[in-house]
């Protein structure tokens, strides 16, 4: 198939920075891109060809944007999987597949997937809802302090909370859930996993994860992970295994923790360009992002080497703001070496939105961890 | 100012390639673009925020399009001064300013200009036209070989002839012209430099240029040249004289003959993003493209250093074909570590012309070198 300067159309849902993303790289390679999203104000309005405004969970609106491209993907999990079974069933080549986006969308299905293929994962325990989840702690069938996880929609640290007595689980959402147990860790890791139509599967080195104390959203994303070769190699075994078992096409960001006694443990995935991979944009041969189309378009995969050390902030709203965005202090971070803001578009901040993430790359790791914090204590995302 | 996700507009008169790749920055940053270009299929007509269709030397059109805009730059050099020069006097800041751009778009004056400055280049005489050039032939005012170079609108080896006999001279426009002694030369070098507003300078790496024998078309760029450090340190410091000579704010990428004796003599300037700075994107800490963006808008520069050796192929159309685009064995080029093909989205190829680039990136340049020689001896654009 010709996709460059052709008419083949690729079709992506969800028009965020992750799409954004995405289309800094169809553009290079001038491939058409269709996007749907139900803001008209996404980041990805403009750069696609042609942007459509609807509902990603509306079956119809969904299997009509499909019916007009060659190859359907998306950058975001919460979409009408019936409406891509059927697109599917009709011809339409839709990467991720929707009966893996099926096993992904809901925790609890993610984790009966990772016991049944053997995949190293922390204990836990499926509940349709809070109550049979309170009538099993009083049974003495699960122990505090716990994990809860809502089964489905949670991302960026909702729909996550650690339990330590009943009273926490006041307020949380009458949904099906998991309870798991609480592990410590060293380090939270991740892996992205590029994996093409014909199977060619690269993995990208380990990264670490520092998260924000309070907002529970990654503060910085750092590649190398600082971890031994054994560790490493580890990881990126099990998320290899990960995405094959899946029979997974694209990118699949898989997120782990190192136990203290440098055990892996997958503690979930995403079918998509990942926040943990932004780094990538700047230090490795191949993006994440150039990797995920040419995986779903079933061209050879890039390099996932890296050239230098990165680390990679998140640009989230300050507390205390909210309103027409200002990115307080860009200019002096831009005067720093190796740094590269990535704004992606939202008009309006909030506290703890991300508005935009900021790359630091350097020959030297120590010296990348120092600007990155120099990078966070000085910009700052507050409104006019 | 505030740049980022604001009400500023940039504008940008011209929207081929060069425009495609700032608008790739500008996205990053989230600065508002609106582009001028005469054709509705041009590269930039996505990814802007406004496109609008235009003569770019119409006074008229380039000054009603100025008006719309904070700051005002272009990617092609054949745009109506005069209407910048309005623009500039009512307020609208224009950068690279009208008056460099004058100096610059007549090779008669920009020869000059160096005359005048004692930056090196070639002995030159100049002639309102052929007639006149002939004249001066025949009274042994200039003798063969020499190098006719047509004063106004000449690009990629259009414009430059080198002349042996008085036949060579049939069939060139009558119009105003320079006749250049011929430098027997090692090499063809070019540095870019970076200029802000506030007169902050960098200059990129020296790189070193293969040109295609028969079409007088770069056909290799090489970063860094490989030259001895004193000819490189010698060639960034005529570079930013140069600059700084013109008071040029933007990217000015001076090209230059690196002669037998290796003397630095000044070939020609381009004020504005260039072919040899295409490598940059993949190499470099910060590309040729974020550095214009930031250089206009008095932004700090991005570092200019490189990550990895960068090699750029130019993808030309090849000869005997002409019609709708088709890029053969992409896919075998992509299968090779460090290849990063960009396609600028032109939809018809003819031969030779300029239809995107592809980059290599390496550790190490020997390699890079090689896998750029299989690269161009592998893709080919071809119509279908």
């Amino acid at each position: 198939m010709n996709f460059f300067s052709s008419d083949f159309k690729l079709g992506i849902l969800g028009g965020g920075q992750l799409g954004k993303m995405l289309l800094s790289e169809t553009r290079k390679f001038d491939i058409q891109t269709y996007v749907l999203d139900p803001s008209d104000e996404a980041p990805c309005t403009i750069a696609c060809n042609k942007f459509y405004q609807g509902d990603l969970t509306d079956f119809k609106t969904v299997y009509e944007f499909g019916k007009k491209v060659d190859v359907l993907t998306f950058e975001i999990e919460m979409v009408n999987v019936e409406a891509l079974e059927q697109l599917e069933a009709e011809g339409v080549k839709v990467f991720p597949s929707p009966k893996t986006l099926k096993q992904i969308q809901n925790k609890g299905f993610q984790k009966d997937f990772y016991s049944r293929h053997n995949i190293p994962t922390a204990p836990y325990k499926r509940f349709i809802s809070i109550p049979e989840l309170i009538a099993t702690i009083e049974a003495g069938g699960v122990t505090y302090p716990f994990v809860w996880k809502s089964a489905e929609f949670g991302y960026d640290g909702n729909g996550v909370k650690v339990v330590r007595t009943i009273s926490d689980l006041e307020g949380l959402p009458e949904a099906e859930c998991i309870a798991e147990e609480m592990i410590p860790f060293k380090n939270e890791l991740a892996v992205i996993v590029a994996r093409s139509v014909s199977g060619q599967i690269f993995t990208y080195p380990v990264v670490e994860m520092e998260f924000h104390p309070e907002a529970n959203q990654v503060e910085y994303v750092i590649c190398p992970a600082r971890i031994s070769d054994e560790v490493a190699q580890k990881a990126r075994a099990i998320a290899l295994e990960v995405s094959k078992k899946f029979d997974h096409v694209g990118l699949l960001a898989v997120e782990m923790f190192q136990t203290k006694d440098d055990e892996i443990l997958v503690n979930e995935v995403a079918p998509r360009p990942h926040n943990s991979g932004h780094y990538s944009i700047e230090a490795s041969y191949t993006s994440q992002f150039e990797n995920h189309i040419r995986a779903i378009l079933d061209l050879p995969l890039g390099n996932t080497d890296s050239k230098v050390a990165g680390i990679m902030v998140n640009l989230v709203g300050a507390e205390g703001f909210s309103g027409a965005v200002k990115y307080e202090n860009i200019e002096k971070i831009l005067d720093i070496p190796g740094v590269t803001p990535h704004i992606y578009g939202k008009k309006q901040t909030r506290p703890f939105r991300k508005m935009g993430h900021v790359t630091i790359v350097n020959e030297n790791m120590d010296e990348a961890r120092k600007i990155a914090e120099t990078v966070k204590n000085t910009i700052k995302v507050i409104s006019l």
